[in-house]
């Protein structure tokens, strides 16, 4: 598939089957992320895979509930380094939010092409992930993602038309 | 080419031919960014395409003088609104970082795809490029890139080794 079909083919995955990821399956999932291009190649990020049925419960807990994410076999945690990152992005905000994004997508553009469901987890509440996973007090957690098989047909959602998102040469 | 193949095409390039892009094809990368997943699907998001010469000098101006950014025909400028997007990404952070990267990520895959280069501009001082573009001060500017057919071969850059980046059940 090409990008543009994965990109189409992609979308929020909320019910999972229990089946387990063949390990090369994973480790292409996570070599895209590997891969992504960061400010000043600073790769400030880490991937936290969890797979142990108790600390997907406790995630759940931390997400607001949301219980499709102990759904699928692999809950994948992005943590970014601001401490490990280019501090002047637009001389006025550290790159590791943009950065951690990058590879994330990467990660998620790469499960779709490989017929595995993920789904952009941003309502969680940072301190609990953290105490679950022991993540160091210097380090954030950007975003979570279940991955798995998908137990069902997500719902296109709409999206704003092209001429609402762009304009030429000035702002407008 | 799958997603990996042009996860692995795609570098930063920094020298560009003159050529003009179809418009075929500049929609096309341009879908990709309209495509893009984003925090409650808000899409807090504006591409400012700038073809207008005068105004790529100045981007170079406000870019530290990155002077290859002006050899492409075109500049893409990517906008967040802090103001219509998830305002609680982890219970402590605005999603406008996040939803900006993944859509500009997006774009420049597809460019890949498309045989364009890209480079992630983070260099670049915000509060010229929003002078030069006229750009609200309630809106953000994330990042640019340069949008053209390649004049060389970039150089691979190393990346961390898997081990590094990733790790199971618990932060290591």
């Amino acid at each position: 598939m090409g990008v543009l079909d994965v990109i189409r083919k992609r979308k929020s995955v909320r019910k999972y089957k229990s089946d387990s990821i063949p390990e090369d399956v994973l480790m292409r999932v996570l070599e895209a992320a590997r891969l992504a291009p960061s400010a000043k190649n600073l790769q400030p990020w880490k991937f936290i895979i969890v797979k142990d049925e108790k600390i997907k419960e406790k995630l759940v807990e931390a997400c607001l509930n949301q219980r499709f994410i102990a759904e699928a076999p692999i809950v994948i945690v992005a943590c970014g380094f601001p401490n490990e990152c280019y501090a002047k992005q637009g001389r006025y905000m550290k790159s590791w939010p943009i950065d951690v994004a990058i590879a994330m997508e990467h990660l998620i553009l790469q499960a779709a092409e490989e017929g595995l469901g993920t789904c952009w987890i941003g309502a969680f509440e940072e301190s609990k992930v953290k105490e679950i996973l022991g993540v160091p007090e210097n380090v954030k957690v950007v975003a979570l993602t279940p991955l798995g098989y998908p137990a069902h047909e997500p719902k296109d959602r709409g999206r704003k038309k092209m001429e609402e998102i762009i304009c030429y040469d000035r702002y407008q």
